[in-house]
């Protein structure tokens, strides 16, 4: 199939899918009405769409030390840097669930430092931010940093590793010009 | 196991890793004589480990119009934008021995515009280089400079993806603190 | 009054305010049900106060081949480029109601080049990007390039100027941490 | 009139401006003995002009806990940042007569690091280069040093206005391109 | 001696200076009246002040296709880059004697895209720019810019080797805190 | 004699050299078994040759505070901000032969930060960096981190000259388009 609300590339039906791709598209449209694009999108490429799922299970679905709301946040603030839209917006939507804020997102999109985050959220954005944008300069003091705020080693590995995992699926998104499905932008939105 | 000059972080000996984990480890142990670091370093993390060589093995294995030793060229061109000492070195061998050239990995490191590369391969690294910087500039036009160079649609995503996934192996490596085995700085060096 | 959900600042109740300045605030709550916190926050200075809001309606209020909905794009991409939550919240929402687009304000902001503007409108962004962000590179041929798609020398002026207006204003919003009033995030949004 | 000294814009004459738009051209005349460019530029639009010198009038003519000299230092500097030459030029001027000080002016465009300020003029013009350059990050912390520098939170905001008014006015002198007049260039130098 | 309106390091009296030291400073003193700071604080290393000058007369004093007032255009330009008071000033000074005009070099120094350059001496400045800003994207193309303005490569080389000594120059300034003596401020300007 | 190989300009032979290049150049070429390309490419113009050595000589072969090793790690790391690969390469080379330490040019190259430098050595290396990338930037603070390392100002003088001659030297070899020598590669990697 070839439609640009989801991709510059072409991509398969659900009937065209290897099984095990067809599966996972169905567990998430099952759980959330729709099928997000970069499900689709990637499925133009079997072997990465499992690679980087296996990836996203790893990272985001365990148990941590930063809460799912909190690596939500680390993408939409670290997506935002990248001025990634699908990123910035499915996962904006994920981020309003989790954290049970409808404008959280928007917030830490535009200006995490206006946000009101809490001391230890606003040093978890910053590790995360230096991961995404000069990782490089990534140094012992940083993760002293992180520990002042009760962040173990592992909560560090953790937050490091969700900017990373960003970092290719913004440019995976950009690159494929992939673009949030409709639902995403609304979600969690609860307007009074 | 601790050892500074392999990861900030413990990992595993081969005994104490999963049965996959290790049987990967000596699968290149005994193709290259030694285990290189990064397989010790994500080994602290199995299932990361598994993603990440699932998307290596998909990128970087598979028969595309980029070889191999084009993908390790846009490998070391944007580690060594991204300062990711472990990936700039440990691929540059790989490049050296790939392009059976001894001086390539050095030339594309410094500076790629000096490396004499024929207008293909440079188009090719100026896509993978705005992939890793400024994705969110791609758009149409760059694919068309790459198709006035003979790359196919499916070639510009190979290209953007190998940069995509060394900004996720970039970050790692720089957040572990991942050091090259000592063994990378000379590989195909040959000297006269 | 102090309230640091409107600004770092004190500002006067509508009581304590200048008569033409107390009006001014009436007549927007009368027409959008409440004082939006930019009115609030500037009121504690009053001739600023209302210097702004004479700049304000010279530039968004008049007849101009610049569309209003037009300005408010270019509100919002300019601010979101200054990283301005209350320009980017507030202005995001008059942007919808003048599009009619429950979707344009979210995307301008976070990536123009990623939403379906026609190369006209993308050409008036882009000119209002350069003046807000190295207005020293402006030449003759950037308004050439206005010029081929319609627009006059008196539209590039407007559209520099609403730039130039907005450079002033996401900077008086940041000085003074202006917050977005809890309405702004969903008005437009008409969710399906 | 047209007069590309003045303007990439047309601009009336004295005798085609509104009344108080050409007796604010007078009055100014009168004082410097020359009209100077910038109010030749604005009466293209008279109600800009209106608006831009009543925020003029109502930041740099009251009385301030910061002097006029500095407010002129805050102009020549952010300014400077901007490559705005008409404002780096004629208020180059001013803050020579205001600080009786003919090197200044030069001193603060180039680098204000090297001008032998003091430690609170230096305060000062650092918070006004942060807003004028990055005002997103602008927080608690900067009202501080400036408190320890005896600058009040009123202080504050006359500061980072002045830096405000002059992101949009340097926006502005660069859209139009603006040119100082011959004057500028020499007044206040005083050579030995 | 210790002067910090010359130097941030000590530096010999003109009678405490090696013979050739001193009668290079006394031709200088005897031609302008005064000897500039750089003589005197070179002075400090009495090596580094041969090689200096020998660089400088190999490159300033030469016939050449670059005139002596457009090198002197290189030098302000570059070195306003760089933020070298030292150089913008003292050598501004002497690019308005050589080029009979008491505004180029302000205009020069804060945004030669104003300055009415012609379009030869316009690209003269911009490939100098591009050897102080970001010389390892010279490429032959660069030299073809200069070619279609009738520069030789010859010139090429002259306009390059100005930039590059003064990238030496504005670093030694700025290292040593060099002043520039009050008589540069006010040099050829020639006030009407 | 024209060859790409050595610069982008033709260059004397040793035949046609004037005695004292010559001289030079038979000097380097008995010590080091060939000659620098550096030699040959500046030889084009012998009185900036014999400058340019001029310079060297001063800084780079006389007694200082700073040792041999240490000035060439300075030109490694400041000359790869620079991305100058003849001055990386090159002195690369000599730097693993003073520091007889195969792998320290690779790793102070691509990020210094991870070179494992003893905190003297970092230091030494931030403030070079500091001179090369924004010289205007130096303040009294920068020599007492010196002087906490033990650094005299003497000291920060020749490190901030090593790194001063080297912004002019990068930039004439980029200029000049100057290759390194083959030999340079590999000399002091005596691989195991």
């Amino acid at each position: 199939m070839q439609d640009a609300n989801v991709s510059r590339y072409p991509f398969p039906s659900l009937d065209e899918m290897p099984a095990d791709v067809r599966a996972r598209c169905l567990e998430v449209q099952e759980k959330s009405g729709f099928v997000p694009n970069v499900f689709l999108a990637l499925a133009h490429r079997p072997d990465e769409f499992r690679a980087f799922f296996a990836y996203y299970d790893a990272l985001m679905l365990k148990d941590s030390g930063i809460s799912k709301a909190e690596r939500e946040m680390i993408v939409v603030a670290t997506s935002s840097a990248n001025q990634c839209e699908y990123c910035v917006v499915s996962h904006g939507a994920i981020l309003r669930i989790y954290a049970k804020d409808p404008l959280i997102a928007d917030r830490v999109a535009v200006n995490y430092r206006k946000a009101d985050l809490a001391p230890r959220r606003r040093s978890m954005i910053e590790f995360a931010l230096k991961v995404a944008l000069r990782s490089h300069e990534i140094e012992e003091a940083d993760f002293e940093l992180l520990d002042a705020h009760g962040f173990t080693r592992e909560d560090a590995w953790d937050i490091g590793a969700v900017a990373a995992l960003f970092a290719l699926s913004n440019r995976m998104a950009n690159l494929a010009g992939m673009r949030p499905n409709r639902e995403f932008f609304d979600i969690g939105r609860n307007p009074r």
